[in-house]
This record gives structure tokens, C-alpha cells and sequence, in this order.
């Protein structure tokens, strides 16, 4: 049931006058549920509770906090079909796409609960102290991380439930011992509340302190903004535009006490297609790039918005290609109005820039907040000319740029803004002869893809999910994968303290048989 | 031989015209040396130089690199007397202080080389592919640390040696495989020159691209500003002032492209007397502080300039121990007269606060720019109504404060600012009744030291030298110990990348045989 009130400490609550409803974009009408904006003083009872929280929920044991996410997992699956038809009604989204999200983002959360349970994911470091040494005795000393406090979490318009209310931000600051505040996303405001539903079930469940979860509604910036400056929140998640991103990065960093903000926001994910590979495969690359572009109906962060390769008859070909590719595949809606209006209006200027031609544009008339997806074409000159160029068009929009010969193609790579991720296509030992490409490419992106597609991020330890600023805000965290556990923790070194009051990963005996560094050796 | 000159690629360079000299606090006179300030073209040729050779430095092996560190820490050796009595001219401190700190510069850049030759400090993370898995084959992901670009080094005035021109950021961001540009410090230009020097003579025997090290001269900010707003540079490590350390931050987050900046800033570092530790050994306690205040002229980031207890008749016992101990020990040199002049100033604005009591004050004449040592009491209620009184006063100073019961000494922690340590004076069980107490001070520092004293910072992998704000700009990394590598470096995935092509780290049959965890597993 939604009821479209606020969640504080686990509490609803709908103080507040302003409302809103969210929008099914597939019948372009309002849905049925009201939602009510969170006020000043609800926001300020949001975080006083997750302070009061913090100090019982971060000394919770791994386990302990195991059980509580495998349970929000468990809560989220028994929600079951008025879930996935929520998510439906505000995205426009498939429901085999809803049911694939649900899957991760239960994933996700089992994946930090077995994280956590094993435990060696904070880094216990041990120097044994030396009483005996000269001149000065050496004291012993132990490291390992504790979770900073208060997160707010701010939902992903293009991923409701993966990247939103109990998605990877949530699950890997829950994990590490946070209470987190979720900003609700306004387009998905009643799967938001469905999923934060489960959480408070699973809270009451497993005897969680209540103020570990909050979940507020808003349809302006306000409540985000407040909830970023309020002086008690120590750390943030967001996953949207560059402009949503850096404004809060700019607040936080503007605070008495900045606080770190981990924004993913936007990214081209640069495609660079080898000669030989286009020679060889240019049909079979058509097909799959035609996917990755419209997959979602573009709405990926990973969507590969940029293609560079060497002018040649062999990427004309392909270009021709790809253009009947694309035009093939049916139009998808979008998320939103909002959102196809952006589309609209950001094709439409990159089409008018100097020197670009339209080599694909999906011309017949599509249904409302459908997207007609394109693929346009640029010389490596005029990209290097002009940066409008480089900007994201979000959506099922990708841009070809031909360049003249290596060194305008290794130019043009360098220019780039950062990225989230970077590809080569090539057939197998060609790439060995383009070592300056490769080193102009990984230097602008968090992950380097071989003969593959940028859209796809698996969850698992060795991917970077992140790069170079404008890609994210602090490229040295994955916002994917168990190590976005350590976007929500420091480090607190012990020095001769007493072995019974050390936490239990620290002492001398390790209860808990976790994985330590001591002395330099991992035990 | 000093010049005056700066270093720019591993060249000389005077350009300038602004001159200015270093100054010997013991001799209350300017020094014999001459140092021409860096000039804008400087800057921008020191960041080109440095671009230039992040392109090969960044890929020398661990080896190369461990070569290069060890022979500047042969460089600095070779030096000899010349840089210790460079040193105590521009410091006034001690002979054994300068040899003492030598040892521990070149025993960070030996153990820095050490960590990069053995070379499982990048983290390799691998989860290796499944092409059969359904319905989706699993990518190969790959995923390591490598070097983010120029770093800006800015040299600390209390530290000319293992905090400046080859310190612990400089020699932790070589160790990653980044430039580094240092702003020598005005006070000892001559002592950074010379250690300059030692680096410029590693570059040449080691065969290391000469952008990889440059060394400014100025007094004033527009160079350090210069550099940090470079929009080549890519992080900045700085010891000093909150003052100057926010300075930085906010240039940094304020460019296009935000940067980090590791300022480990202000500190008065608590120390918490439990009532049975200064009933049973006051005597012990007044005299080992009395050290502890006054260790270094009180010149160290880790001095005790907080002293926190419950008022009793055993506390105003230790306090007439420790006046009488403090006041018998011969007041010592002052880096500088602005360093002495300030902490005169903040001394006396300190001394007139309301409520405050002087236990002990250094009255005799001293010689000019020495410190006379000082400790001070106020109530806990004066405390906490008084934000002043929080306030670090940079020298051989301390305040005690009496509180009247173990909640408003709980509340005075709380209230604290982030520090850098926290100390808990106690018999062995003592500290057992007071988890608040502990829980409290644990939130607001990196380090926790029981029973001893917060100076001397162990040089080791358990180190955490940083804590919550203004302690440090980012309190997620440690700016002492082998972790504080992990400053200069951003993970990169690699995805389905060819083997032969991945870095050595990364590759199937692990050449260089480090430790990595592959499918979770520490291998």
C-alpha cells in the first residue's frame, strides 16, 4: 500500500502541505498516489534519529548486520508484484527490466550482507608493539575502519530500485554501519516507498534502532539541499546529472565540515573502433552497438554516447550500417516527460552544431515520452573545435567521429572530460600498434573495456564503477561492487590499548578469524 | 652549496625577481642565503615538465621506482653536515632533533621503496570470467591502483625534513608513480634546497624523466595558489594552519575539475585523566606531560594542549606537580619570530578568556624567540560555553579542564572539534567504567593512545595520522605509514583485456608474484 507520507525513524509522517504525484509516461497520466513533500522539522527529526542511531546501530556486529540486510532482501521480494507493477507505472520500464533491477538490488544487498559477516572487510592492520626496542619502545598499534556516521542517499531517476532507496548506496552504507536518509526521487516516489516499506519491516524484524532508516519525499531541491547542509550528516550518495552533482558537492564542500559527496554523473563512454576490427566485423559491431545504444531506451550511465575511429571507406560502410541497425529497433519510452523533453531539446541543438551530419534519425511518429533514437557523425577537427560536441545527449543518442589519422584520434581521446568507462574494438593483437590511444584512454576513464560494450556494469569486487571528475566527484571510489563499502568509513588506529575493550577485529587472539595484515603479513 | 635558486624539471631556475632570506631564531638574525621566489612561467614550466614525465614515471615498474626512493635516501645521507647545520640555522632546533629527523626522512623513503618493489600495495582485485554463465556470460574484470598525475607537496614549517621537500607526501606520491612539485617552506628554503639537491642527483643516476621533481621558492601565497589552481595538477598534500590548509581545500573544490587536497591542519589532541590514574600515579603523569607539553618547543601537530578531567582534590594535585615540573624545565627555541609572536598572542588572548585560572606560567626573561611554557585551567562549564577556549595555541601550552561529573566530560568531548588523537590516562581496569567516555572521544579522533602520550607518531602500517575535520581535510587517509600511498592513486578496471596487454600486476600468471585477491580470495 502506498500511502505517499514520509518514513521517519521507521515512522510515517506528513506534516507537510506540499504535494505531488508521480507519472506513468506509457499512459501520459498522473498516477493514482499523492505524496507529501518532508518539511524542515521532519528532516531535522530524520537526522537527530539516525544520529541517536549511529551510536547503537555502528556497534552492531557484522553479523548482526548481515541478518538485517538478508532480511530487507527478503522484504523486498515478498513485496513481490505491487512492486514490480509500481516501478512500471512510474518508469515506463518493461517489467522483465523491473524484475532483472529487483534481482540486483537484492543481490547487492545479500552480497554486503556476506561482506560484512565475514568481516575482514575492515582492514584490521596490526604492528605488534616492541617494548624492548631502542632508543624508544615501539608501541603496538591497530587499525581498522568504522563507519563515519548519517548518509543521505539520493535516488537515481534511471534506476529505482538498484541505484535508489535500498540500492548500492543504501546497501554498502547500511553495511558499513551508517544510518542512512533517503532523499526519495520524485519520478519513482511510490516504488520508493514501497522499498522503504521493506526496510522498516526488516528493521522492526532484526531489533535495528529505528532511526537507522528514513525515506523523504520532495519534488524541488530543498530537502536535499537541507539535508546536505545540516551539520550532522557526514557523507553522501547521488547518482544523476553533472549539474545535480556538483551543486551538492559545491554545498558540502562549502560547509563548516565538508563531508564527502560521491556523485556518478555524467559520461559519454568513448568507443574506439580499430581499423582492422571495422574491416573484418564492421556488420557484426553494427549490430551489437545499435543494442548498446538504445538498450533502456539510452537511459544507461554507461550508454556509449561517443564513437571515434579513422576515416576510412571501411567506417563509412559500418556507418551505414549501424544507421539501418538502429533505425530497425522500436522506440522506447522514456522515464519521463521531463526526461524525453531533455532528450528532444539536447538532440535536437547537437544537431544543429557546424560541420555534424545526421547519419541516423529515427523520423516516424513514436507515441508520447517516446524516444526516436539517432546517431550523427562529426570530422576529429570539428570535435576538437568545439565542446558543445562532447557534451551528453541522455538517452538513445550516439555521435561518430572520424578522425583524420592516430594523432588526432589520441587528441581527440585526451580532451575528453573524465569518464566512467572507455572501449577498444579490435580484432585480437591490432590494438598492441595503438599503445598511445590506450594510454590517452585509460587515463580519462575508471574502466577499460575490450571488444565489448560500456552498457552492463557487473557487480563484483574488481569493477570500478567511477572515474575522472565529471565522470564522478572522487574517482578513487567505485560506487559498484563491495569496496563502495569504503566510500562510508575511515580509519581509527588503537595504540597500546587494552586487549578485552579492543574491538573484536582487533584483538589479540581474533575471534572473529577474519583476514588481518600484521607485522606486514596477511594472516 | 645552497643558491637560492629554484628547481624546476631538476634544473635551476631564477627568473625572479622577489627575493627574500631565511631567518636563525637562535642568532635572532637573517641567514647568509638569498632565495629567488618562483615566477608564473616557473610554475607553469615545473606542471608542463611534470605532465610530461607523469607519461613514462607513471610507468616505471615497482622496482625502478624503489631504486629511484632508495637513492634519494643515499642522496640525503650524503649531504652530511651540511643539511643538519642548514637545519638548525633555519629551525633553532637541536642537533640530534635535525639528525633524528634526517633518519626518519630517508627511513619513509626506504620503506615506501620497499613497498613498491615488493608491489601488492596496488591492490589487484581479479574476478576472473564465466563465458558459459546464464543468461549472461560473467565479463573477466581486472582492477588496480594506478597514479592520478602532478602532485603539489607544500613543505610544513615545524617538520623541514620527514614533512617537506622528500617527506611523507612526496615520498609516498613518488612510491604511487606521480611528479611532485614542492613549495618549499619560506622559513627553511635552504634546507629544502639542499634535500632538493639529493633528489635532483637520484633523478640523474637513476635514469628517471627530470619532470618528475621541481622545487619552488616563496614566501607569500600566490605561488602555492598558483599551483593548486593549475588545472594540470591532480592533488595537493599540505601540514600547517587550519587557516591555510582550508585555503587550499576551497581553491581546490572551487575549480572545474575539484581535486583532493590532504591538509592535516589543527589538533589539540585530549587527553583524559580517569580519577584513580591521578589518584595512584599523579606524580608519574605530571612529570612524563610535563615532557609531552614541552617536547619540540610544543611545535608538534601531536601536542597535548587539552588535558580533560573529573575535579577533585587528586586532580589540583596533579596540577601543582605538573606546574612545578613544567616550570623546571629549561624553556627552549622557537622556530621562527612569527611562530613566537603568534603564540605570545595566542597565549595572552587565551589568558584573559573569563574563568580561566593560569596554574603555571614561564615568567623569567627568556632569550629572544624562546617560548615560555604555560598550562592553564577552566571549569567544564566554562568550557562548553566558551568556543575560544577550544582553540589550538601552537606551542609548549595546555588547558586543563575540571569537570564536575562523567556526563559534562562526556559533553566537553562531544563538543570538541575532529583531532588528530585522543588519550586515555587510566589504572589497567579504570578505563572499563566509562565506555562513554571512550565512545565519545573515539568519534573525534584518528588515533587512540592509552596511557601514554599523543607526540611521537610511529612511522607504521597501523598509523593513522589524520581525523575528522579540522584535523584533517580528509580523514579516509592516513598522511603517515604506507597507507598514505593510497592518497595519489584511483582504482582502474580492466575488462576482457587482452592478457598480454593488462600491467603485470593484473596479468593470469602473476609475474611478479604479489598478493591479489582473485574470486574473493586472497591469493
Amino acid at each position: 500500500m502506498i500511502s505517499g507520507k514520509n518514513i521517519i525513524a521507521c515512522e510515517q509522517s506528513a506534516n507537510g502541505s506540499n504535494t505531488y504525484r508521480t507519472f506513468d509516461p506509457l499512459l501520459n497520466m498522473d498516477n493514482e498516489w499523492q505524496f507529501i513533500e518532508a518539511t524542515d522539522s521532519e528532516i531535522d527529526l530524520a537526522v537527530e534519529k539516525a544520529v541517536q542511531a549511529f551510536e547503537t546501530y555502528s556497534k552492531k556486529s557484522g553479523s548482526e548486520r548481515g541478518v538485517f540486510l538478508n532480511q530487507i532482501a527478503d522484504e523486498i521480494e515478498a513485496l513481490g508484484d505491487e512492486l514490480i507493477a509500481a516501478y512500471c507505472k512510474e518508469t515506463g520500464l518493461a517489467e522483465g527490466r523491473a524484475k532483472n533491477e529487483r534481482g540486483r538490488t537484492v543481490g547487492q544487498l545479500r552480497m554486503f550482507a556476506k561482506l560484512v559477516v565475514e568481516g575482514s572487510w575492515v582492514q584490521a592492520t596490526i604492528d605488534n608493539g616492541q617494548p624492548e626496542r631502542q632508543p624508544m619502545a615501539k608501541p603496538d598499534l591497530r587499525k581498522m575502519l568504522f563507519p563515519i556516521g548519517p548518509i543521505v542517499v539520493f535516488g537515481a531517476s534511471n534506476f529505482p530500485l538498484a541505484y535508489s532507496t535500498a540500492g548500492g548506496d543504501t546497501a554498502s552504507a547500511l553495511a558499513s554501519g551508517c544510518p542512512v536518509i533517503v532523499k526519495s526521487h520524485p519520478m519513482h516516489a511510490g516504488t520508493g516507498e514501497l522499498v522503504a516499506s521493506a526496510i522498516v519491516k526488516a528493521v522492526s524484524k532484526t531489533g535495528m534502532p529505528k532511526g537507522v532508516f528514513s525515506n523523504l519525499n520532495s519534488t524541488g531541491h530543498e530537502v536535499g539541499q537541507k539535508l546536505v547542509e545540516h551539520p550532522k550528516v557526514k557523507g553522501v550518495g547521488f547518482t544523476g546529472s553533472i549539474k545535480g552533482g556538483r551543486a551538492l558537492y559545491d554545498i558540502a564542500a562549502k560547509r563548516d565540515e565538508p563531508i564527502p559527496v560521491f556523485a556518478e554523473m555524467g559520461s559519454i563512454n568513448p568507443v574506439v573502433f580499430l581499423p582492422r576490427a571495422l574491416a573484418e566485423k564492421k556488420k557484426e559491431w553494427a549490430k551489437t552497438y545499435a543494442g548498446s545504444i538504445t538498450l533502456g531506451t539510452g537511459q544507461f550511465c554507461t550508454n556509449p554516447g561517443l564513437m571515434l575511429a579513422l576515416a576510412s571507406d571501411d567506417l563509412d560502410e559500418f556507418i551505414a550500417l549501424l544507421s539501418k541497425e538502429i533505425l530497425d529497433i522500436a522506440p522506447m519510452c522514456m522515464l519521463n516527460p521531463g526526461i524525453k523533453n531533455n532528450y528532444a531539446t539536447n538532440k535536437g541543438k547537437m544537431m544543429q552544431q557546424q560541420g555534424l551530419t545526421v547519419v541516423a534519425d529515427y523520423s516516424q511518429e513514436v507515441k508520447t515520452n517516446f524516444a526516436q533514437q539517432a546517431v550523427t557523425k562529426v570530422s576529429g577537427a570539428e570535435f576538437l573545435e568545439n565542446s558543445t560536441l562532447h557534451q551528453e545527449v541522455f538517452g538513445p543518442f550516439s555521435m561518430i567521429v572520424a578522425c583524420k589519422d592516430v594523432h588526432e584520434l589520441t587528441l581527440v581521446i585526451s580532451t575528453l572530460e573524465g569518464q566512467l568507462t572507455g572501449t577498444v574494438v579490435s580484432v585480437q593483437n591490432e590494438i598492441k600498434d595503438y599503445e598511445k590511444v590506450v594510454t590517452a584512454l585509460q587515463s580519462r576513464v575508471g574502466r577499460l573495456i575490450f571488444n565489448g560494450v560500456p552498457t552492463g556494469v557487473q557487480v563484483c569486487a574488481a569493477m570500478m564503477h567511477g572515474g575522472p571528475y565529471p565522470a564522478s566527484t572522487d574517482n578513487r571510489f567505485t560506487a559498484v561492487g563491495i569496496h563502495s563499502i569504503n566510500r562510508w568509513v575511515r580509519p581509527v588506529s588503537f595504540q597500546d590499548w587494552p586487549n578485552e575493550l579492543l574491538p573484536n577485529e582487533l584483538k589479540k587472539e581474533n575471534p572473529l578469524g577474519i583476514k588481518r595484515n600484521v607485522d606486514g603479513n596477511w594472516m
